[in-house]
């Protein structure tokens, strides 16, 4: 693998997530910084010759002027990245900068065009327009770097749900490209069906629906290109997937499980608006049912607190019944920085895709669902089911490749 | 299995535990309640024929005249048991108390010796004398109920520490048992020889490390009868067991896990004293290690509060590194009721041992490890892996016998 | 006052809070409790000469068919009162429903009289139709019960907000009590006027704006009788108003005040009507801006989560400035029962307000500002500050009269 | 007052409050940092002529060689103090660092003796030995730097409590300063004795209560100077005294109250030792009582856990009884800097210590009960009590003097 170029290219590049993935992998890079948070640096994925942090570099789109810079500065003022880390990469950081093209934001709500800086082609273009316009910036990615692998990750704000039907083949959807009237589809259903045409890995870590449409999986099986979704697992979901199996396992009836999230980044001002939060909320909610096989009362709250930056708090109040009926409380208060939690995964995805692309696998890789708060190709929700699976393929892929 | 009688001799008979325990067996008996905190009643439990709840009979020891009825009255003023049930059980009680024997405290410490409220033997008797009373009691109850099969579980006070240096096969400890002079056998080590010496299968629920010396596996190993223990897994070391692989498998570094616990029952009063205490934290403090595979500075307390009686509070405060070095927090509040907590998997238990002993296992059962925070023959602390292993033997024994 | 009989008229008869403080009462006069929760038992009331409990006599109205007593059995049920006093009571509550007349439900909305088991009077019915009856029915329990005084207390389920303008006195106001057509009053409005028409002390304990109008205070201060409201001060709010002067007193800057409360009684399932819901974050969200002198970001929610009942859990989340801009924070876990906190304060005010109105205070008694979330005729939502002033009334009234 | 300067003598001035107290004044010197934090930056005492912060010069003992850059630069990536805020005063910290003189460490125990990186007296030295270094250390500042008073602050590790009876007037304790054998005297002793002798108002921040004898409250009688202590009053006891008037002021009755307390720094580390740790508890566990009129049963730990470096985090939880007896609870954690929040009550009271002497009040400052756990001269513990006399004092010498 050493002597190949690997390509990274994040879409909403500028975001919190985005820089500190890029951030860190200039740590990883420089020896600046140790493995943890990375889940393919743990022992088990030792011998699955994934591609090294020294072979890749990165790219990307926004529809914000680059200003990763300005984020990187932010986050080390919120004590997200370490402030040395940052004065030891301005410069690679203006590099990347170099290569981040002006992003689309096809159908993606008020609030999400707000953000941009730019002037931004109206939603009456047809989709064909933008996906020419992403395939040219991407190919010139490759031209000028020299890589021979791009994985797509989507990072961009959380679009508002995609309305109406949709068909659930490539073969239906395609003519829709055309259309220059109202479509269901969302900027991320661009990203991804451009990415998965090309026959590049893409990874939807946000809870954008639109890139993780039944069409967009049939393009992706019959290209032979694999990808991987939906909405990253960092924080409060990531406990409830934890907790809930030691609930089911015990046999104790949850009643309610309410969660409160609150932050202050980027994303939770854009969440704030009720359309786009509708996506967030569905991915967060639905994976208790499953898990316990019952469905509980639930509360799923995320609201934007400004004074908390990148500083994500979720309460968790689980209400349960035990033994002869007796009523309990488990409460837990999770206080973590929001990218510091996923930039290592989008670092683990990318490597993870890159290793299934190279085996030959497509279509939605089941075996990545513990990275996901909805997992595209698995219906399983339990953390640690899910990661037995992943080491499953790991051992798999250790030997056989 | 329907027309045999299952005995089940509880250790500790007046305790919350016990009581809570034999008050559920009746309601199990009557109807009274749902399966709500029985493990052996989800659905891959069911073919395994296991014991009906009809089949079970309840006896026991104490150090404390028959009280078990003044300590269900206490828990339904505590709102841990239904006070209709136990209006319903009074004469259920009262036959179990006739069936309850004055107990032994051989070098248990002043603390619990204190607790008795009848002469006790001192500790110069030698202990075969109080194994020739404990196996006259034992086989007394089972001439009178017709029982075919006991099942022996410790649910006694904590013990202090065994002292010093034990032989650790049963052909060295044997001779022990003439002793009058000092020894470092404690009760629970002559309930679990006498149980083990009879072919009787044994639990160790409680932190005591007595009933758990390697010299009294070895004699559960020659006589073929099967044992399990020691120290039910039932609220904070739960959480931990659980919360724990997760922080693991997301290569989060644990820089420092702090747990407190808080409870006002006569368990928390006799873990007040510190040599009974150092039995207890010892169980719980030992979880983390071999999950993360290294060792962070860990806390533990029990602290005996009046007020919250049965009530166990425990606040955790766990502080972990993600990506970049970047610290984060999560703390738990877990409010539960010790005893309904426990006494499901006390039945849990009896039911999975007198499977073992059909199916002719013998020895420490391993497949039981969810069930305890220092189980028995298993290394294995990953509560999800423990309960994965738990299916594998209910998989295996549904189908064979 | 030992021979003169004290009425208390209880709006929202049959709810939890009426409830509590019925039995509660009944507690009192047999001597089965404490005085807990109760303020004017402790020494700075003693020499005021405040009625006692045995002269007090309790009737009230309903839009449910009475049934205080299968309230009282399911607060029993959730452990909010003892079953035993309960059981003491039963004789006592019934003739309590005895006395409890229909309710009305003027322009309250539509969940609120869905909670009406009984036919309502349309709303274009005049207001005045509507006084005469309620006045009709308080002069009956005057008449049968032989009592001097009666406080009335108003504890029906949260209105939504008053709609539009209303005249600020009393002589514009009065006119509109004729019309049939839609008019801004409401149900509390029309408890207030009576009350006050008739010269007796009125208490608004709920959010419900409807009875704190101006107009109505101008009438409360034309008839020279006393009344005092907003919203009994029981829980979070309560702790709000302890804990932002701390803020304040030491130069702490609040950035943000996040509070989530989750319930799940009557109350609660009213309050998830969004219009019900506004009236009550208006008052409990409020109180800080004055208090620290600038207005933080703040959040309220309350949501009904039917598990809980009775038991109120709030979250306070406080993100807060000190020296040298370090952030810093405080949180809080509030578990309490929302009806065992309010009904000592209403059996409080009941006391005080009869006092008052012996001591012929008349207008909005502002010295019991501590007992609201938004104070009639106070601006101080400082505890410590609200209390002392109640001190001081207090020691004025302890001399004098 | 601008003409004057002011000297700040800080005793333990390598350690982490001094150093932040040091960096903050520089921050208002240069106009770097809002007023956060300062009670004395308030309204209130806008107008009592308070000392500059212009005016200030800070001097001090150690037992370590000077290293307040180094402790500021560890502060700095604990995220307690500003980096850029460093940056600016790197020189002004090192003449500080100039101005500190070797500490003593009189019988201080073996744990306190260990931070020394200096050879310490031994001690059986004669108090007075150490009684004239200190004070030529003293008065070679006033001299150097010009300064016309000078407030001294008791800021080092809390000591070990004082052994045996001490005699309670100054007559008799000064012949003990002859001594060289064994005196239940303690370096915190010497350092208020040295500063009162010589006319100095001096501040006993910490728990050490060889600061605070009656004996030495008498010198400072005496010699018409005025001092304060003890323990300044920064998280979880500020908070307890918030609380508990809450408590009884509504009648609720608290049955038990625990807190753990855990922190990672210097201070924290010294309080490991149970010797020193005797101290500290002393003076958090005693604010209840007073205010609640009886003594519930409380818990108070601190717990070293490095990781946490200067950020303590406490848990708080409140088990109380309410009306009917029922019993709730209330939770709270704070996360705070214990450096942040103690740095500005230093400059706060060396600013009215000065003000104090100025206007000729001596001995113990019963009006700045507010800043301390266990105010000298007071037994009030409410806050808000404790603020309201503060402010009682400032308003009378707004006037005035």
């Amino acid at each position: 693998m050493a002597d190949k170029k690997l390509g990274i290219w994040l879409v909403g590049a500028c975001g919190n997530v985005a820089t500190t993935a890029t951030l860190g992998l200039f740590a990883l890079q420089k020896g600046m910084t140790t493995n943890a948070g990375l889940v393919t640096e743990l022992p088990p994925f030792a011998k699955l010759g994934l591609a090294s942090w020294q072979s890749m570099v990165v790219g990307g789109h926004d529809i914000r002027s680059p200003c990763m810079t300005a984020t990187a500065e932010r986050l080390a003022a919120e004590g997200v990245v370490p402030r040395d880390l940052l004065d030891a990469c301005r410069e690679d950081l203006a590099e990347v900068e170099s290569r981040i093209q002006p992003g689309i934001a096809y159908r993606c709500g008020k609030t999400i065009r707000a953000l941009a800086d730019m002037p931004l082609a109206p939603d009456d273009v047809s989709p064909r327009t933008f996906l020419s316009q992403i395939q040219s910036d991407l190919q010139a990615f490759r031209d000028r770097e020299g890589v021979d692998q791009v994985v797509v990750v989507y990072l961009a704000s959380t679009e508002p749900l995609t309305g109406g039907e949709l068909p659930t083949t490539w073969t239906e959807l395609e003519p829709l490209l055309e259309e220059t009237g109202e479509t269901s589809l969302r900027a991320s259903s661009l990203y991804a069906i451009t990415a998965l045409e090309r026959g590049l890995p893409f990874v939807n870590f946000t809870p954008s629906a639109g890139a993780s449409l039944p069409a967009i999986d049939d393009l992706a099986r019959r290209r032979g290109v694999c990808h991987a979704g939906q909405d990253g697992k960092t924080g409060e979901t990531l406990l409830k997937t934890v907790l809930a199996p030691m609930f089911a396992h015990r046999n104790l009836e949850v009643m309610s499980w309410v969660g409160h999230n609150i932050f202050g980044n980027l994303d939770g001002s854009v969440l704030n608006d009720p359309e786009n939060r509708a996506a967030k909320i569905q991915t967060k909610d639905k994976v208790l049912g499953g898990t316990l096989g019952y469905d509980p009362q639930t509360l799923v709250s995320i609201e934007y607190i400004k004074s908390l930056g990148d500083w994500k708090t979720a309460w968790d109040h689980v209400h349960f019944r035990g033994f002869l009926g007796t009523p309990m409380t488990l409460q837990c208060t999770w206080q973590g920085s929001d990218s510091a939690l996923a930039a290592p995964l989008v670092l683990d995805l990318v490597r993870l895709l890159e290793r299934s692309s190279r085996a030959g696998e497509s279509g939605p890789l089941a075996h990545l669902a513990s990275f996901f708060k909805s997992p595209l190709g698995s219906d399983e929700h339990d953390f640690a089911e899910q990661y037995r699976r992943l080491l499953e393929w790991a051992e798999r892929h250790s030997a056989a490749d």
